[in-house]
């Protein structure tokens, strides 16, 4: 996420209580998760395996848990508590905001927008010209839509990120304080959810066409001039690249990247980046021709081990 | 879609500017993809493969973008973009109608009917005696529903198909024309989507229940009795006969027939059509014994194979 | 479902015009289906082979409709039609009570906690501390939410069970009179089913994930700080125990119980009860390893079985 206003690193040291170390004349202009950090930013980090990770990154600003040299142009925060430190951070300056009113008065909906009944908006949700929200809808908090967007009965958009991190004493949920982005000339089929980031973008690309029942979770960016069928689920940060087709019912794990013109048939399991201008299939998906090779051998096995048996008697 | 009174084709040409060829004498009672037409319906085709399946069809009147020889009976409108022509007239004659109320002043629902709170019920629809709409369900135009009918919260009836005409600059919306027919003594479980038909229509028969997030596409046609358990997707125009079993998150594949008392077993993935009375299972699916009898010998391989590899070396 | 006062069983044989036999002097003090009785409970039973797993069940009172011998300490109520009797008399003591209000009167939802626009409410609810209820989220009746629960926009909790008595002329619904109870600090995403117990509970214990679209069946019990993630499907009674995680889009079958600690990878298809600790994948799943080493001879297959053919030649 970005800030309204870059703040001072001392700032917010004094805030959550941590000590400066290094360039302590830094201005912080956003807060994000260590995938999604730009030169600027502040992050946290809090186990050591991923500290280099950390400080090699575009972050500016660091919130971490033990003192080590810090890298040039940086600034280290140490706080017993990072993550904690961080949530805390999020919340601060993108606040969980609660409704009351069914279409939020901080929205800004173009005139020629047609929104049908019961549909409700949170804030800071922008919506451009020709759209049509039909009923039932609701768009949460930070959500931004283009123009000519069609969003169908029952679908949720911009809901939290599935995220939490795992403590001694359960799961505390890490602040979903990013975006939902949806452009131009996207339609969006009923019963769908489209969580936003963690602390950056979800995106749906230019003239992209979505089934019912779609799950995407967040951080996932779908390119534009793509067709999801019903029923598909794309978990968190995966990347699809433009004019890729999804058939029904099928799955994409985690911070994978669909390249373009990629075809998925239905079911399809994904565990695994794929090259553009080629179809997959299976439970494990491969390329189409492979995975139909595997199942003609298949459909022979039982006959095969029958003569086999015999032929070693 | 039916019209609601027969329209003289030269009043349609005139409004397409179309050149009319054959008898123009005609009156067009219906327009309809070609896949749903009837004797008096207009239709288009655009594309020269299939020019012979249209003039063969049942359609008497058909939009198309090169002169050719006109079979009896039948009159041809000759249009530079035949799907635009169709798909304005479409939308001429069934317009997209937005709510504002949430229950449509056009809906005919029988007093003995419970509609609970917040749900959204569109124009042109019907619902009979007895009925219990749960809250929070959506009703888009144009949908009937019989008697002693259920639906659960969040579920979607009616919703636009999903289907669009590829086009060099992305996809052209085929505007939805089509209906929902529930009929008595039907369940629908909380969150499911049920499509309308492109402009024919999706049937859900007699008694059959249906579990929750269940989606069927435009133009599925499910028979009496069936039962449809949690998250099963059935693509668009696909036939479910009487009496079929369908078990959780099973896919159907598009335009399928399943026979009559077919049982399809939970994740099956189906991509042609069935016969009756039979049980299913698998992805591919198949029918239950060959592939138990393709996975026990699965089962096997792996020792098969390292014997193989002892005996051959 | 527990009665609100005990009632005597000549009472209850009264109502029902059954002849009691046996104990007469009985109190029933609960309704419930025959995988749920207590002590003191009223249960049916309507087919013969079933008859002994009912008279020796904890249930006190049992409507059948054949003479037998009673059971020490029991009643038998004789009546012609046992399962008409039973759900006769579970929505009697249980009525379906429809809304008017959009949060009925009767639901119990501490100060702090906050409901967003158009959530729907139903009877007998209790909401504890500090939870957030999303836009467009509907609760039924009988369902009890504990302290810091999020429940996300479109989620349905407690709606009827999938359950039929199949009959000649159709199914009959077999009337829900269960429960929902869930425990403090779950999350519940968007667009969720999570039906009630057709007699019993469904339960979700303390600190459960639960990500977007999961659907749970009738009676399903998940345990503490489970994780599961965007559209499962968890089919009626299944058992999952403590500190289990289900990957995207996984489905099990009905009364199954799964171990405590288990993962199951995504897509999987589980028709086993698992044991704990373990990790699971495939359809149909078996334990990884075992599915790897077979993944991996089938990738081989299609090679082995050509060099087969030429040997054989």
């Amino acid at each position: 996420m970005r800030l309204k206003t870059n703040i001072p690193v001392t700032e917010i040291a004094k805030i959550i209580q941590a000590k400066a170390i290094g360039h302590t004349d830094l201005m912080v202009n956003g807060i994000n998760e260590i995938h999604k950090v730009e030169t600027g930013n502040l992050t946290f980090v809090d186990v050591e395996k991923y500290f280099s990770k950390s400080l090699n990154s575009a972050a500016s600003v660091i919130i971490l848990n033990k003192e080590v040299p810090c890298p040039e142009g940086k600034c280290l925060l140490l706080h017993p508590e990072p993550f904690e430190a961080y949530n805390f951070l999020t919340k601060k300056y993108r606040p969980v905001k609660a409704w009351t009113e069914t279409i939020s008065g901080t929205a800004k909906i173009h005139p020629s927008t047609i929104i049908e009944p019961n549909v409700v908006i949170g804030h800071d949700v922008t919506i451009g010209e020709n759209c049509l929200i039909h009923p039932n809808v609701t768009i949460y908090n930070n959500v931004s839509i283009g123009n000519n967007v069609i969003i169908h009965s029952g679908s949720v958009i911009g809901g939290d990120a599935f995220y939490y991190k795992t403590k001694p004493e359960g799961f505390e949920k890490w602040h979903s304080c990013g975006e939902v982005i949806i452009e131009d000339d996207v339609e969006i089929g009923a019963c769908c959810t489209i969580d936003k980031g963690v602390s950056g973008k979800t995106r749906i690309g230019k003239g992209t066409k979505i089934d019912n029942q779609v799950h995407l979770g967040h951080g996932v960016e779908i390119g534009e001039r793509c067709v999801i069928a019903a029923q598909v689920g794309i978990a968190g940060k995966t990347i699809v690249e433009d004019g890729v087709t999804i058939y029904g019912q099928a799955g994409l794990s985690k911070s994978l990247r669909i390249g373009k013109s990629a075809t998925i048939l239905a079911q399809s399991g994904i565990s695994k980046s794929l090259e553009g201008g080629k179809t997959y299939f299976g439970y494990p998906a491969g390329e189409i021709r492979t995975v139909y090779r595997e199942l003609a051998a298949l459909r022979q096995l039982p006959d095969v081990l029958k003569k086999l048996k015999n032929i070693l008697k």
